[in-house]
């Protein structure tokens, strides 16, 4: 048995980089996880003349062939995108009894079910978590924590170039001809967008998603689609009229005995949490019998995300591998200090009452910025005529909880200071 | 070996009975899953005279000696809530080689480094996901999904009761005592309401979260804690000014070296994901170097969406012990059929272009009601005087695809309508 566990990676571009780059920084840890140091073995390009990054020209290769050619690689990770010729070396890895991890909803989406066969009859596995939702884990919340559920609906927005150029269109009022160029300018668009902005992508995603929901497997080509190209400036407007906002909404639903699955343009309520999905971020509404409704939610692509899944699965198989290992479920602990709250830093909101006297607030400020407290904001809220009183609502930045309570151990002793009522944590 | 997987049940109250529930409505479907089926061997409870929905009196008992005396039983699910005797119990458990599965945040916070090293040596497993978040998974995707990322922050809300009195007065601006008799009545807060509005549930499940997140061991009292007995109306008034709301919150970050661990009631901006959650939802949202920030959302306690944790632990377990399964990512397809657009029913919105002419409402409602389409609203939004045209905006309620479509072309035929322009789904 060999000493670490060998890898080769199926295409070192954008995700590829970012997987590579990660294995690197991360080797101490992700060694200490598994029991064995990962190693990349052999890396597949179509350039062997182009340097790269954090992978050895000795390891480099543009013929799959000698990736199957050497024993020691466990691990066949498939970065490459497209359906051809990802869906054959994924077959062919399999076959040879190598475990695969892969981030292509294309080949996932036409060939999962089949490949998923291909796997169990050679007893490894396919993992697949990077193909939808970028970082966000979805598949395995899927495949195992959900799995008590009768699932019967899954709503998501899947696809970060369309839902920018929506939520661009949303907020600015444009036209869907300005939302594309700018996405396009900003690279989250391909200079050729359509399996983006005619819901292809999407409904490939949709399509891996419904087998894992509702154990059918659904075509991506039986998929409904409508894409975003007609959209208009004055439908967001009269959406937003009607209360709504317009999302590209890839939806599955068990009806009647079947599946309903479709990707579309779709008027959300604003008060709908997938409403309040922005920008490039990706989310994903599971909706089960037990659990009711459940929602993840983040960075639906790039490179670092995309990793974060794709190396979720590779520590999985293997920790496998190793098969004496530990419940995954134990803990390494390290001993770090639990800091105590005089060492917390935080903005704080503050509300105090005063008496109502011009001096009043200089004082203050010179208690706080003694202790180095910076003020951010300062507003009289209420004054009391009767009881000769003002309320003060104060902001600060960031500080210590020790300096903020010797700085309020002064402020209460202030013959001006009526009362320090509720002293509270701000976020950020 | 048994032919079938042997559980039991420790204290089925209001989630166990849920989960015994859960269990006998999906014995076929978790029986497959596992490839032999669950069977609930023994039930432990105070009082053996009371019947309970479910379970056979012949299998309930008073006396735990009479669990770890079965030999068939496998898998302990711990339900009984406190530190004792549920502590005690289920270390007495592990140490007889019984996996554990503990929905029981108190214990897993006290004593769960502890445990889960009991758990380790002795070869069994030990798995809490419905100990924090109730139906949402987040223990396993911080144990699996998230593990190639280093995790610098926790920021969570997941105290339902606290959430529900503290959206209460941010939306109708109540003071605090009303808030909380509002909720007691509900059944949403205890009589004793201290464990939930002092924040030590929170602290609890965040000091949970902190050892998985950070694998450091941060004990409960060691989180910062700070309730929400002495905020009133005028904090919620003062903080929407400044553009936030105010959650309790509680946070775990990775700063200089150590950790620092809080609940405290926080102030929030608006626009953030975590303003949003409100009532009786939690919320986990976790920043790794990775993945950036990915929130998960959802109910954070009941009956079913802890069922939903509870079984997905002991399907996870059951399956392993099951040591021929295949692998668990493997899918058994069902044959349902995908639905055609012309069978999906959803609500429309449809933009219309018409002459600007009295009769041509009354027109497209008669095409739209022979197809028994029901109109939600009509809105005429823009006249062009110059063309003599009116835009009009119609939301319909549910209707088919088919009858869609036929509406459509009736109506693109009014010699009245110059175009239909955009027709898109409305979610709902």
């Amino acid at each position: 048995m060999p000493s670490s566990i060998g890898l080769a990676i199926l295409g070192p571009g954008n995700v590829g980089s970012g997987v590579v780059a990660a294995l690197r920084n991360g080797v101490a840890r992700y060694g200490a996880q598994v029991g064995r140091p990962l190693e990349i073995r052999r890396a597949l390009v179509r350039d062997v003349t182009r340097a790269r990054d954090g992978l050895d020209a000795s390891i480099v290769t543009s013929n799959f062939e000698d990736i199957l050619a050497d024993p020691d690689v466990q691990i066949v990770v498939e970065l490459m995108g497209a359906e051809h010729p990802a869906r054959e070396y994924i077959e062919a890895a399999l076959a040879s009894g190598r475990h695969v991890v892969t981030a292509n909803k294309e080949v996932m989406a036409k060939a999962g079910s089949e490949l998923l066969a291909i796997a169990a009859k050679h007893n490894v596995r396919l993992l697949y978590e990077a193909s939808v939702g970028g970082g966000i884990p979805v598949i395995s919340p899927l495949s195992r924590d959900l799995l008590a559920n009768d699932i019967t609906a899954v709503t998501a927005i899947i696809n970060g170039t369309t839902n920018y150029m929506l939520t661009g269109m949303a907020q600015s009022g444009t036209d869907y001809d300005v939302a594309l160029a700018e996405a396009q300018r900003l690279g989250y668009a391909e200079p050729d967008p359509t399996a983006d902005v005619e819901g292809i992508d999407a409904s490939y995603k949709l399509a891996i998603l419904c087998g894992l929901a509702f154990h059918v497997a659904v075509a991506p080509d039986e998929v409904a689609r409508q894409g975003i190209t007609k959209l208009g400036a004055k439908d967001f407007r009269y959406a937003e009229a009607l209360g709504y906002t317009i999302k590209l909404l890839a939806t599955g639903r068990l009806v009647d005995g079947g599946v309903v699955a479709s990707v579309q343009p779709t008027l959300i309520a604003k008060d709908e949490p997938l409403a309040k999905v922005d920008g490039v971020l990706n989310a994903v509404q599971i909706e089960g019998d037990l659990v009711g409704r459940v929602l993840f939610q983040g960075r639906g692509a790039g490179a670092n995300p995309t990793s974060s899944s794709v190396l979720a699965d590779v520590l999985d198989i293997a920790r496998d591998i190793v098969g004496e290992r530990r419940p995954p479920e134990a803990i390494e602990y390290r001993k770090l200090p639990v800091h105590p709250p005089a060492m917390h830093s935080s903005r704080y909101y503050m509300r105090v009452t005063v008496s109502d006297q011009p001096s009043v607030l200089a004082r203050i400020a010179g208690i706080l910025g003694e202790r180095e407290i910076s003020i951010a904001s300062c507003i009289q809220f209420e004054t009391d005529d009767s009881a000769g009183t003002a309320e003060l609502v104060i902001t600060t930045h960031h500080a210590t909880g020790a300096a903020l309570d010797a700085a309020l151990a002064e402020i209460r002793a202030l013959d001006v200071v009526v009362e320090v009522g509720n002293v509270l944590a701000m976020a950020g």
